[in-house]
């Protein structure tokens, strides 16, 4: 079980003003809150560069009417089944469809899987996008 | 319905060679779809800077034992329930859970939803990232 | 004159140990002036979506053999005399350049010089940076 | 000497002219131009990934009147003097300075001398960017 710690920062009054206001835009209700999410920012993109587990989201569009596609998307992603948790597919009009596949493990294994799906002829847009899975986060 | 177009591009050898390294390992069989690729990218990015129509993921960590928590980020997603397409949630281990939210909207206020979601006091780490809906990438 | 503050920032100790370790290897001697620079990278980053008054510098890397393009840069750089504050140049090897170009400015506008320079032919590679111009950093 | 080639991509021409629009705006007069551009950036972003000899501008902002920390700047400078190779200094008001530094090196090097600048206690904002020497971009 971790225990709270508690630090002091000195900061000129004008910066920490435009500080405040800007997290109050984004809905922080509280500047400690704030300052915590900028050092977890930090900490998971050290454990990314570091190869490092993470949990990651790819986001796929494509049109289902290329019917191999589909099928060839499939294909790949069983050929990760051990890192891909799950995915949501959403039909967002007649064409189009929406993939979001909740995946884990080593940054550069994420990266290779996203990179996969996404070079796939026929996939409009792609995005990979990396987390923590939350055990480096107390 | 789009037609296709070709256009050339003429490019120094060893420019292209090392162009087709970089995307043979990146799982592209056809230097035509890479192309295409770079180009979609520019589009999509054009389109979240001019506030357009996009998709887009909110990946939330958090733990599942600060029970208040919970009923807060389900508030906040009701409302916004419009731009709220479908809500993923995965049991990362026996305290933290990932929860990957798909949502459709103007790009400020996708941005305005991941913001609110990702300050709630609690959420370890939260990433927001935008697409395109499909329809403006033929 | 802006005076100094302080506020004070409770955290888990895991996390504290983690960022400490981060913040020692990037040569910080202090955890709070880490935290103030988090802070000023916020509000810069503010600043530029805002087209606030931004300082920039823009790098290109040419050849220098392509004559036109050193006469085309030189022409572009005059029409935007008041913004650019200052120029320095390399010779990297016998054809290539670098050019350092420090400007001041609105950030849509130092964004339209440096997408000007970088888009013309024969510049092999270009980035644009911003940062603060000091005054708003206290 | 690199000879020219010559591909052709075959796109959707509603996608094409969305594309057309963006780099007529960025200042291109040429589709063939900007494509090579996107090509180099991958190339560029490779490099670097992978621990290349690239350039590198070093963007510091700091406010002079704190003495001792224009002497520790230049002190970390000849620390590392085989990789900085130009250094410009802009009297941005009575009291802010602007440095920028050419750097050239493995990226990693880059990096490290870019971190030890950034994080010295009273830079008030500090940014790095790598590009490429020009070697690899013909």
């Amino acid at each position: 079980m971790s225990e709270l710690e508690r630090f002091g920062v000195s900061i000129p009054d004008d910066l920490l003003n435009k500080f405040d206001k800007i997290i109050s835009n984004k809905g922080y209700s509280n500047r400690s809150e704030a300052i915590r999410d900028l050092i977890r920012d930090n900490i998971v993109e050290q454990s990314i560069a570091e190869d490092g587990e993470v949990a990651g989201t790819i986001t796929l569009v494509y049109d289902h009417h290329q019917r191999d596609l589909a099928d060839k998307l499939m294909d790949i992603q069983h050929d990760f089944y051990k890192n891909i948790i799950s995915t949501t597919h959403i039909h967002m009009d007649h064409h189009n469809c929406l993939e979001v596949l909740v995946v884990k493990g080593k940054s550069k294994k994420v990266n290779e899987i996203g990179n996969k799906l996404m070079s796939t002829k026929g996939v409009k847009h792609g995005k990979l996008v990396m987390t923590s899975t939350g055990k480096e986060l107390k």
